[in-house]
């Protein structure tokens, strides 16, 4: 990624790489650049606030933080910065992600996290928001996203077309 | 309100105003303008996506859903805009937001819900996170965030201070 | 299906079909007319609302919705129709449809869903309750479904026959 | 009520009553006649399945099952029935209905039951939805329904001005 | 199984006899007398009743009930008899016997179910637990069940002996 | 209580006997002679131990621990004695009995321990089961608990009766 | 309190004092120095970094947090020290403290936080758990938690005296 | 293990020993002696007690107690000593430990238990706090578990490093 980052990702764990590879792929597909590091609220401290410093120094306007079981991380980015930090919670073993949601969702007053779904779902939410979210500056963005969203929703049209013709159903809008 | 709103809240119920008086007092300190409607996902679903569509051309950045139960509004917000969405659970009987914070937390892949704590906590922090989010095409609301997070700060050392007295304490920094 | 169908099925992703099959199963073993189609509350909101009022029209009685996570497709339906709406959670990763099952259930006052068991139980019994609905209009029917559940009872009794056989016991009658 | 009875009411006992006259409240709004006893499933299961008999009888259409705690009412009810029946969780302690919620929803394949919201609201929608059932063979009672929700939407319309009112901010279409 | 059973257990479905297989050893190895049959509150209401009634006339002394889900077969039992009934929670998918803990043992007062363990665990509790019931009758069972307990023990010790060699630690007791 | 005592109630705190009041209340009321003893599994260890083989001395049949949180008395008891042990989970705060349910239900294989409903059903039931378990051996006992049971029957048909009166309902089997 | 502080309490926001009151308590009953600030991990993060390491540098061997909702104190203290840390989950709205206990124990491999009960217990409990590290350099420490321990065991068989002579029941070592 | 132990460890059942062994891993790296055996709260309770006055009496200064279910383990190694106790709850089926958590975490005043994460990591990290509070009496193990600290911190920057050359990015301290 050869321009400067406008969303920055933080993970606990380089295990939770396979699963934040959808945020990233999100973020690709609608060419917002993006960064990321392994870094941990417990383990790192000192780093997770210095990348911070150095992400705000560099534009980036939107934190993405991705941890599992007691998931302090984006809290932990929340705490250093006021720019959006969004949240998605790690469905790491043995509790499947209910811990992280909890940790993650539940921050007290003054310090806001934008929560995702616990899992894959909100890693890709993760990529849609951060994007949303930075297209507030940038109208042309804006379009993109809304055009990415059509083509979504022609996809979903696709499968249930193909869906009835396979169970021999006539099509969806056939006169009865 | 006389300025064009930047921030939408919607309630399912008037009966989450006094919970979301949290939030419009954020954006009110923080001189964010915003405007406020009464709409259900459920039994006034054409009225969300008119609103929505109105405040899009309004010029509003970002939208903030209060709902309990199974609390379908910031979805049906989300899927209405491409502009970020904001959701509060609201902490109704029996279950106490736990069904409204899973309701607004897994959304599926493609159509993203920042989601904040349950009950008022979230209330506070969806003004304030929607305020950093305006912010990101308005550098002067950035620095009056900066400023106001300093002053939490500073209110939480007099507290500390406070406490200590009234428990005999020396001061913090006393060299012992 | 040739006729025009009486109970039409709404999913929220063609990954749900293989749990619908079963439903789908019950309402073809009693001779109810179904349709069926992929569509999401958040990804194609105006189509859910134009396929109800199609299927108004058409002459549908009921409907049944499955969706998993955030589940929001009964209560979409529910929001633009007052037919019966039956909602059947589906137990996707991580929480197994314990937000599915809350997010279907917790409908607030006005909107009624008619919640089955989250997962395989679930669509079987959205099929079996779906048919009895219609059968409220439709005496003949409610004949099968009578003679349908002794048919079951009947299963019962011959699995647990051959469980005694095979552990050594008596008939269940015989006088000891 | 005067008229044979087209809803029965079944509670779990005496102390139930309280939350089901919001169900009763629906039905008769709606002008359909119903019926209600204290029948519990465990300690009076002879008479549960009597009632049950003499109801299909005299014509009844959709039973209502109210129960807290092991909530098996329904799903005792269902077992002696084929024609639909709804299940309300009572929200009692210690557990706030999160047991008679599972209780009432997870049924195994063959013998469905509607579950409706734990608490509250889920009495005021098992009226509705009986009324949504019954009204399969009763045109005439289904365009009552429909005019019923319209009343239910122009009360939030009327809520939410009322608000906009008080919080000094313009009319909800105004131009800006 | 020639003698007169003194313990009778029921399975909602025949699925679950791999878990009640554990039930069965213990009540073979102290040498308690048992039937089984496949019943279900909800599929075979009458038969519940019928085999029940059967059971006391036989002479049994407790029921032991398993089932999974919505799990009333044990408080349907409890509704027919004064003898002690046992539930043992089936662990089935997606809620792994947490719905079926809590149907089980949040029995309404007046009509007890003793709840063990959800799982594999619970099955084997419910054939030492009906022993031990039995026992209260039958003082020879009462010291058979001690010495099983004994031996129990005996061989945790064994054990936690060959793990401690395995591990190269001296014996537990050894001087130090 | 002249007589020697059959059930032994060992509570964790003294703050927990307004709950087991009910248990006694049964076992009063059935004539079952009882004790109690403030015992904790965790501060008086040595004391459970002993009060129990002094218990088994005396003729006790069978043992009613009541516990809130870490529920381990019952586990405790039964861990001592080879006579059933059944358990009651207080309800305590914050987590309302939940985690009592779970520290009693939840025993390893080997060591059974009846679980009764969390609050005050289980402390009604575990009196009821008690009596029922020390009938085993009392066939004077067992005819009382019928009639009991029998009596709460007609306190149902008079509660339902009271009303249906009430709400100006015919009586329940009034031909229509 | 004139004595360098062995014991270091912080707490994530001044509500929370009453609750670690009973903290405070037991460490004053068992002569443990000790010290408290309100610091937030997410407010003020730096603060709570120096004051760690004030707190080594002035000889605190043990660490106490108390944090309620998304409660990452005690884990953003184990961040920057490896003296023992104890973390208190405080049982704030709406979730009772299910949401602090799990983001306080789930802590991740490398960073251990000994986690105590939610609620008032776990306050009391981390008094007397910090005394008992404290007491590992500190035989005469250790003499006097052991004193405590008897002296509450005293408690216990008072407290069940009297209940027994208010019930009318004879002393329970009374031979029968 | 030669040395005379200073942390002990007591598990379940044997099959714990697996999870277990990351305990071990972590003492054995950190040079703290320790002794481990299998001895259940349940099957064995006289054996515990025996247990852990013997390894006091052997200088023993820290216990870790391993079980799952309803995990009284640590519970009762802490009603028989003043030292302090960790306890590791086991993720077993079917609840995946949240039953273990409870019944570790929510001990009643007077009786601390340190609990530690569900599963895995609470293990590794029960293996590092037994090593911290060992460390409060031992300068030289305080500045070995220092050191072993730096190297976790320098193996994240490692793989950091490791994952950015991989997915392209430049060092994460590059000027941009």
């Amino acid at each position: 990624m050869s321009k400067s980052p406008k969303v920055a990702i933080l993970m606990g764990s380089d295990s939770d790489l396979p699963v934040m590879k959808k945020c990233i792929a999100e973020l690709t597909r609608l060419e917002v650049p993006w960064d990321i590091v392994v870094a941990s609220a417990h383990r790192t401290p000192e780093r997770v606030a210095k990348y911070v410093k150095k992400c705000e120094a560099d534009g980036v306007l939107v934190f993405v933080c991705a941890a599992g079981g007691a998931a302090h991380l984006a809290g932990a980015v929340a705490a250093q910065t006021t720019l959006p930090v969004l949240g998605v919670p790690i469905a790491s073993e043995p509790f499947k992600g209910l811990d992280a949601l909890l940790s993650t969702a539940q921050m007290p007053p003054g310090i806001p996290v934008a929560t995702l779904a616990a899992g894959d779902w909100g890693a890709t939410n993760a990529g849609l928001l951060a994007a949303q979210i930075v297209s507030v500056g940038d109208p042309q963005l804006r379009e993109l996203i809304k055009k990415d969203r059509e083509s979504m929703r022609a996809k979903i049209l696709e499968k249930n077309a193909k869906m009835r013709t396979e169970l021999g159903l006539p099509p969806e809008d056939a006169a009865r």
